[in-house]
């Protein structure tokens, strides 16, 4: 996306609700007094956990891949991605019933490209480099006529995203304050669209890991950074904020607070014993945003977007291997 | 309750929906596609898991504790259940603002105990057996005039349990069968009945340990078994089938399957991955039931009562310590 491309905006949001809506789970909101009592604040759980194929990915995929005219539906589309996104795109073109080509970096997890292969996406792989990434993108784009879908940067992605928060407002109408996770941005710009076009009050804070900041620092410097080594548990929340993703945060207030990862696999658990939820630490890390900032959240109405469960029961990060 | 004491009816099932509805939770009923996958066949889970106090208990005990009059009521409840039910009733009496008293066993697990008196209730310790069980009971009762509120045998209980079928079939109407797991029989027999009054043609399948089997061998022999050594990982079906339960299930068309505890580790293990649900043993029985006779469910749309999870997260059954 050119630097000076159109924004996606509200009325994307809403188009992207209605397109996703026979394909995409109105996933529920959830409650627990008991996670409450631990919080000192009232918190309203969007659990997107349970979105097909496990995350909100689904949401901008599928909206991307439902938005496309027929004639270049009928090419397919391609991404990069071993995760989440990946898997999402797989599914939404298998619905639409268009060819998928997903490009892996050597050392994916196995478990995860079967996920995708398993959705009858076709896999490429390439070095594990950005530009060996790029680069086998634009090969298969070449060779089939493709559309490449970004995981987060495409505005057909980000606006899909955002319906999470329309959802989440609906069921809990008299939020003070949303809280999502940021890695690439995807989530956090879709849901800062949604939030000024629905519920313009609400406020949004964004949960970053501490070993991988750099929104934090971008927003704080006024410019993308991208030189970085991210170190954190979240493995969804490694990649580089998106340079749309980038211009939307900036030009809204939003508050991103850096989490350590010791505190986020501690909600992690905590959401696991209380909520009977498995998470990802990628999402329970919102939750530990407002456990480690009491004061900012104390008696608020908090909604948080549980953004992914696709965790290995056998590899809980808490328990010792 | 006297051997020919009445038993509840179908009315009774939807007083206690109305009575509880402004304290417990409708519980969504989750899908995913995934496990359809696996089962062959279409799940719907009622999630009790996310009800107050985790389990499906809280129906019961907040009928029975909003059935009282306002005399008895003020003289507080008192059971005995060092489980689910304890924790159950004594929330459900801090709802009404009465005295609960809960007389649990020596050598019960001090978080679970920890859950009870933190709701307020009075804990009353005994020995271990049956007799000393009861003779605390009645001693509170005679010291108190408490009402006894048992775990699964009272009529005001089994009411409270059928609510959750009725919310199930509310967002599922087109089942063919449902399955939950038995232990005591308040869930089963509640269940029993909510079906017949409101669905007759959905069929009733109930999952029970291999190792506590004795629901399965009192149906077959026509008289209830009392007599037996409960071996199974399922805590919360360790019980014996209540009096009254047994005449409810004997007089309606129920079939009961017996599940190895292996079958039912592995169950609960497929909810956590797939359904990103964390439920006890006890329930993942039902799934386990399902997954272990495909040919009787093939194809079938068929609901689940995800009766509880109240589980540690630092103690999962497949997970070596």
């Amino acid at each position: 996306m050119p630097p000076d491309a159109p924004l996606p905006q509200f009325d994307d949001v809403l188009d992207a609700a209605a397109r996703i809506a026979p394909h995409a789970r109105a996933t529920p909101v959830l409650r627990a007094a008991a996670l409450d009592a631990d919080a000192g604040c009232t918190l309203a759980f969007k659990a997107e956990c349970l979105q097909h194929g496990g995350a909100f990915k689904f949401r901008g995929a599928c909206n991307a891949v439902f938005s496309l005219d027929p004639a270049s539906a009928a090419n397919g589309v391609v991404t990069h991605s071993s995760g989440n996104h990946g898997a999402a795109l797989a599914l939404a073109a298998r619905l639409r019933g268009i060819a998928c080509h997903v490009v892996v970096p050597e050392g994916a997890v196995g478990s995860k490209l079967a996920l995708i292969a398993g959705q009858g996406a076709v896999l490429h792989r390439c070095a594990p480099t950005i530009a060996a990434r790029e680069a086998a993108c634009a090969q298969v784009q070449q060779a089939t006529g493709a559309t490449l879908v970004h995981p987060y940067a495409d505005p057909r992605v980000i606006a899909g995203q955002g319906t999470a928060a329309l959802e989440l407002l609906g069921e809990a109408p008299d939020l003070d304050v949303v809280v999502v996770p940021v890695g690439g941005g995807g989530l956090a710009s879709g849901t800062v669209i949604a939030l000024a076009g629905r519920a313009p009050a609400v406020e949004l804070v964004l949960a970053e890991p501490a070993g991988a900041a750099e929104t934090l620092l971008s927003l704080q410097r006024g410019e993308r950074v991208t030189d970085f080594v991210p170190d954190t548990v979240c493995d969804g929340l490694r990649g580089t904020l998106g340079e749309p993703n980038f211009r939307i945060l900036r030009d809204h207030r939003v508050q991103v607070l850096a989490v350590d990862d010791a505190a986020t696999v501690a909600a992690m658990r905590l959401l696991l014993a209380r909520m009977k939820l498995l998470v990802e630490p990628s999402s329970a890390i919102a939750l530990a945003a407002v456990l480690g900032n009491r004061e900012r959240f104390a008696g608020r109405r908090v909604g948080i977007v549980l953004s992914g469960g696709n965790v290995d029961p056998d590899r809980l990060p808490w328990v010792a291997h």
